[in-house]
């Protein structure tokens, strides 16, 4: 089979997702298969859609109207018990007593050696009880490893709860509709609580786009299509429809996906996260002696423009050269820009070739191309 | 969308499983589809085939001639170091002091709890070192964590090892052509290294199906697609083709999948696996107090014969009823059998209605068919 190189990225002529109950279902399923869900991609053993009409028309409809994601894959590890801070705290340089009530923490979570084990965003669900929702590693195992090791008294279970993201310049909008004005008001990476047929619902500002939007917690499978049908329902006008989050906005906004951009290999600094590790106050996070020592990282995230006919997404890491041939990183994450008219891409770049603005190459599928470096991403 | 009940599962009205870095592919994948690979699933954050032809072809080729697996997705966590065997010890009711040098060791894994974490084969790769292939768990990160919080001496991390395994009933005859009648002669579950490019390789009488066979732990891309070439060329004759394994057969055979027969809710007594739980000589395991409660489970994996019309594969969990329509349990993987003329099915059956021979229901995505409950798998 000839690899696809269609940057829309025909579906038909690609694999399939073998069913299995390992590659769980999610409560949203089948409204994924209603709206006519063409690609699926596996994410903490639990399906995520990845593409409905094309990725183009995904990509636009997202940036021109609002979506409604099933990202129920962003599985919540619960630890609830006296030493659940302190379990957090072990494995994360941010410091976490400055994290308020309301607030959603993006953290770096590390091993004693300051390797890159997750990125998830916790949510403070009450006294001594945490909610982490995980980027897809079993994060569980590691959790509950550490918490026997060290003997704490928290437990440690997956929460029976399936996030659904409401996400586009809309959103405030379709919101506002069904739960008022009032949570759309809530402020970027702040939650809040609402109630849905009786139960109380966290929504946060948030979500894998920068669109703009909402990431609703629920709660048991139950209020799942109720809450779907509401917001579709609610959404007629505003071209309301079924997607998923966008490799091309993504790579755009610069969000760094776990497991392609960031991996068990990198420490925080390598992958822009410098600003999470604050040495000073977190000195209880088992990797600090490490992390104190690894803040020049020899190599780090970077940017791409990349020249030449539109590419297909990366599905291994495209080697980057400098002009003369040598060596220089590989490419983690890659798209065509049907906005910007060229490829972006996210890529790990060792010393000496950190040059902003500098010329290089990559080898892609395609054949080797011209490539402009930047520290920044573009919107 | 319509969901597909087809039971020899018609690829092409299937969603595409979308191309990532995160989704890793394997040295082998080229070769695969070269091969018309038409269904993949994700396993260790990695790609394996599940179909090739079709699911009836691949199962009857599987049964009459010898097919090449990539199943570079059993990843291999090497534990290596003075507390490696220590750290195994902790998470396993099983013996471990027991184990041969050249033994291949089938082990439950557990929490502190009992909980089933995995069910990986191990095997002793030298003096404090060891394998463990796992199923489809970040087991890197419990015995990280474990390993941390009780201060071990031991290196935990994925090794950079693909194996490729020769299943079917001509296996014994192509790997003697390769590699020598000796390495055919190897005893079940027993291991031994051959040399291929010059270099060592461990080579197991193991591997996912009931029809003997072989599974190559190549350690390092380069000499993967040498050893398929090498294989497929001097197979020839006897119809060696690419394959993967087969729901139906490892269904017939009982070979539970972890994941969805197997999950963290069970304890290694309700999954069959209590002969494994050699209590008195494993006090190490963290679970052993835990294990020592749970001998008499409620709960029970048991096979079934589904009438009716051919099956699809499951993709969640289908309900099983006694006579008068109680709960009795669910179905964690079936498959409509070619050879046998009827589904065959695993599930999970609750007391009190783990009386075998006797007639139970199952709510299938057909609607409520009659069963029979059996102790023993087919083949």
């Amino acid at each position: 089979m000839k690899k696809e190189l269609n940057p829309n990225w025909d579906t038909s002529t690609h694999p399939a997702l073998f069913p299995s109950i390992r590659v769980r279902r999610t409560p949203f399923s089948s409204r994924n298969e209603e709206f006519g869900v063409t690609a699926y991609t596996v994410y903490n053993h639990m399906l995520i859609p990845r593409v409905f009409r094309s990725l183009k028309e995904d990509y636009e409809h997202l940036k021109s109207a609002v979506q409604l994601w099933d990202v129920s894959c962003e599985r919540q590890i619960e630890l609830v018990g006296p030493d659940a801070l302190r379990l957090l705290q072990l494995t994360t340089p941010r410091d976490m007593s400055r994290m308020a009530d309301d607030q959603c923490f993006y953290i770096p979570v590390v091993d004693e050696k300051g390797r890159m084990l997750n990125d998830p965003v916790v949510i403070k669900r009450g006294h001594q009880r945490y909610w982490v929702s995980i980027a897809d590693m079993d994060m569980l195992l590691y959790y509950r490893g550490l918490a026997t090791g060290f003997q704490l008294e928290v437990d440690v279970f997956e929460a029976d709860v399936y996030p659904l993201a409401v996400q586009g310049p809309r959103a405030d909008e379709l919101v506002s509709r069904v739960f008022g004005a009032e949570l759309a008001s809530v402020k970027f990476f702040r939650y809040r609580t609402v109630t849905f047929q009786g139960k109380e619902m966290v929504v946060a500002k948030s979500g894998a786009s920068h669109q703009g939007g909402f990431e609703f917690y629920v709660e048991g499978e139950d209020a799942c299509i109720p809450l779907w049908d509401t917001l579709f329902e609610a959404g007629q006008d505003l071209d309301v429809y079924a997607g998923c989050p966008s490799d091309i906005e993504r790579i755009e906004a610069g969000f760094l996906s776990y497991g392609s951009d960031i991996t068990l290999e990198n420490t925080p600094f390598e992958v822009g996260l410098g600003n999470f590790c604050e040495l000073e106050t977190s000195k209880d996070c088992l990797a600090h002696s490490a992390l104190v020592a690894q803040q020049n990282p020899t190599r780090q995230i970077r940017y791409f423009e990349i020249d030449g006919e539109p590419l297909p997404p990366a599905d291994y890491r495209w080697p980057i050269e400098s002009p003369d041939g040598t060596e220089a990183g590989f490419i983690s994450s890659a798209s065509w820009s049907p906005d910007f008219g060229f490829n972006v891409a996210i890529g790990m770049v060792t010393e000496p070739f950190l040059i902003n603005g500098g010329e290089i190459f990559v080898q892609t599928p395609l054949g080797k191309a011209a490539a402009r470096m930047r520290e920044k991403a573009w919107i």
